[in-house]
């Protein structure tokens, strides 16, 4: 059993250009004993988005707090607390805070991905 | 792709006894093409809780609102937002309701478990 508030994984920065003022976190993970699929949160501050990107394996992600919007397959859909968002594999996506405070979201994958 | 409020997912409730005040709805799952892990979304009414059990597969739970605790083999965690949780298969495990407004989490299973 693990149980930790996601502020106390340790994060990796992620600001080189194609992503801007992103802090993810893996928070639940092979070391934790999960060996299906495995739970990252990302923080992705003001003006900032993730790489705009496409990989072979899908993401379910659940958004925390913050406002934003994701682009997947040329739609853009905007979100919210409490929004889902299932991006298949192969689809080329980004996610962009279009809010003035943090965007925080729930981002899961299965374990035979990169974990981050 | 698929995106929605988690709130516009068909609703199932859950308040025989074992199981007081819990509304759950599967957000991403098979019917979406998810076919390595499935997620669900909880709200638990004041007072209210899930069952006592255990089963063989895990549950990785990220903790959207309100305020709670996890039983989860005889420990009590307690849980608020941006809490997250992973209980290993076999685990026995109850949520309940800690606080006067509703507790919101999701909850994700491996697409071998049933979805709700």
């Amino acid at each position: 059993m693990k149980a930790i508030h996601y502020s106390e994984a340790p994060t990796k920065l992620f600001d080189d250009g194609r992503a801007r003022a992103v802090a993810g976190r893996v928070v639940i993970g092979k070391a934790d004993g999960a060996e299906t699929f495995c739970m990252r949160v990302f923080e992705i501050g003001p003006g900032g988005h993730t790489p705009r990107h496409a990989h072979a394996w899908e993401h379910e992600m659940f958004y925390h707090s913050g406002e934003g919007e994701v682009l997947c397959d040329g739609r853009s859909i905007p979100v919210r607390p409490g929004s889902v968002v299932f991006v298949p594999g192969g689809a080329e996506h980004q996610v962009r805070n279009a809010g003035p405070a943090p965007l925080v979201f729930v981002c899961l994958i299965p374990s035979s991905a990169p974990e981050i």
